[in-house]
C-alpha cells in the first residue's frame, strides 16, 4: 500500500531544495537499487517494491527493518516513478557518506559547469570504473542526486563522493598539487605520461573552461582527432582524459 | 507564417516511417543549422526562422531558394519544435548522400544494438572528432535521423555515414578485415598499437555484443578501470575505443 503522503514525499525529492533539505534521494531500477542496499556508504530509508521482486532479493533486503519495506502493486508506480517505463523497485536513500581519502596523493576530476545529468551521472560511473573516488563539482553544475543523474551514474554515486563548491578557492588551496584541464588547444593528450595525483578539469558542455580558472600553473591538455567535429561532448572528453591519464597506467 | 499543412508534415517527421518514407529530417538549433547548410551533403527542403536570425544568417541562407526559408513568430516554434526550450530555426533537410570508402582502408564502427539516442549521438559526433567516415548500425539500433540523435551529433551526421544493416553478413563479407569488439574481458586496450583500418565493434548498453557476432576471428578488446562499476555506458567506451585505437597516431 502507498499512502498519499508517501507520494507526496517521493515527488518531492525529484527537486533538489527538497533532497538538500532532507538529505535524501530518489533512485529506481534493480541494478542501481541492489548496488545501492549493499553499499555501506548509504543508508536505506525506504523501499518500494513489487512482492515479485522482494520475494527474489531476501539476500538484499534481508538486514532491513520491516517497516522500510513496502510492498506495492506494479501499477501503483506510475505515481511515483520519474521513469518512462516504471521498474519494480524504487528507494529513497540517504545521501551516502565518504571517510575522507587524501586529495594530494589522488587523482579527483573538478567539473566546471557540467549541466547536462546524463553527462553528469556518465562522469561519474566513468570515474568509478577507473577508481577516481572524488568529484569536485562547481556550484553550476547538474545536482548530483538529480534522478536523472542517479540513473546514468547506474549506482556509482554509492562509491564516488561528490562534492559541490567554488573549484577557484579549491584551487587556490591546492595551488601545490598538479592540475590538468580539458581545452581544445593545448598538449596533445597522447604524448603524455599517466599520473598518479592530481586534478582534471573538465568544462561546460558549450562553453568549455571558465577562463578565471585556467590559471597558468594549469597544464592545458587537448584530444587531438584529425576529423570535423567542432568538440567532443564533455562526457566522452572526461572518459578519453580518464583512460589516458589515469587507467593507462592498469 | 505557418500553415496546418507544415506543422503536421514537421511533426510526422518526428516519426521513423515517415523518415523512411519521405528521406528527409528535422534538425533545430543554430548550431547544427548552420553545419547542416554549408555541407555538400545535405540538402536543405525546409527552413523556418525568426527574422532576426534570417538577417544573422545571410551568408549561410543566401544560396536557398527564396521559398523554402519560411519566416515564423518566436511563439510559433512550440507548434514544430521537439526541444524543451525550442530555439529560432528549424530546418527540414533530406538525408545525406556521401562518395563512398574504401572500407578496406578505412576505420570503420560496427554498432550493435545501440538503443538510446543519446548514445548514438555522440558516438557519431565522437567518430566525426577522429575523422571516423563510415558506421554500421544494427537493425535494433536507435535511428540515426531521430531528433535525439541529431541533438546529440551535433552536426556530425552531416559528415558520418551511418547505414543499418545486418552486421553479421557484413562480417562475413569483409572477413579478411581486421575487426576490435569492446567486450569485458579480453586484450587490454592500453597494450594495443593504433591501427589504420578495421572494424571497431560496440554492443548494446546493457548486453553488450550478441554472442553470434563474436566469431574467433574477432578480437576481443578490454578497457581495464581498477574500480567497481559494472561497467562503462556504451558511448563513453566507444569513445575510448576510438582515442586509442584510432587518436593515438596524431
Amino acid at each position: 500500500m502507498l499512502v498519499k503522503t508517501q507520494v507526496k514525499y517521493i515527488q518531492s525529492l525529484g527537486q533538489k531544495k527538497f533532497r538538500d533539505a532532507t538529505n535524501q534521494f530518489v533512485a529506481e531500477g534493480s541494478k542501481i537499487i541492489n548496488e545501492l542496499l549493499v553499499s555501506p556508504n548509504v543508508e536505506t530509508t525506504a523501499l518500494f517494491a513489487t512482492a515479485s521482486w522482494i520475494a527474489r532479493h531476501g539476500t538484499e533486503i534481508g538486514s532491513l527493518p520491516n517497516d522500510i519495506v513496502h510492498e506495492i502493486k506494479e501499477s501503483t508506480f506510475n505515481s511515483i516513478s520519474q521513469l518512462k517505463t516504471p521498474g519494480e523497485v524504487l528507494g529513497v536513500f540517504k545521501k551516502p557518506e565518504f571517510g575522507g581519502i587524501d586529495v594530494r596523493k589522488s587523482i579527483c576530476l573538478m567539473l566546471d559547469e557540467i549541466q547536462d545529468p546524463g553527462n553528469l551521472g556518465s562522469i561519474i560511473r566513468t570515474a568509478d570504473w577507473f577508481h577516481i573516488q572524488k568529484i569536485f563539482c562547481s556550484k553550476g553544475c547538474a545536482d548530483a542526486f538529480n534522478p536523472k543523474v542517479i540513473q546514468a551514474s547506474m549506482g556509482s554515486i554509492a562509491r564516488v563522493e561528490v562534492i559541490v563548491g567554488d573549484l577557484e578557492s579549491l584551487l587556490n588551496e591546492f595551488h601545490d598539487v598538479p592540475a590538468y584541464a580539458a581545452v581544445l588547444e593545448g598538449a596533445n593528450i597522447f604524448q603524455l605520461e599517466p599520473i598518479d595525483s592530481g586534478f582534471i578539469i573538465i568544462g561546460n558542455e558549450s562553453k568549455g573552461i571558465r577562463s578565471e580558472l585556467l590559471g597558468r600553473r594549469i597544464e592545458k591538455i587537448t584530444i587531438p582527432g584529425g576529423g570535423h567535429a567542432e568538440s567532443l561532448n564533455a562526457a566522452i572528453a572526461a572518459g578519453i582524459f580518464m583512460a589516458l591519464l589515469v587507467g593507462r597506467s592498469q
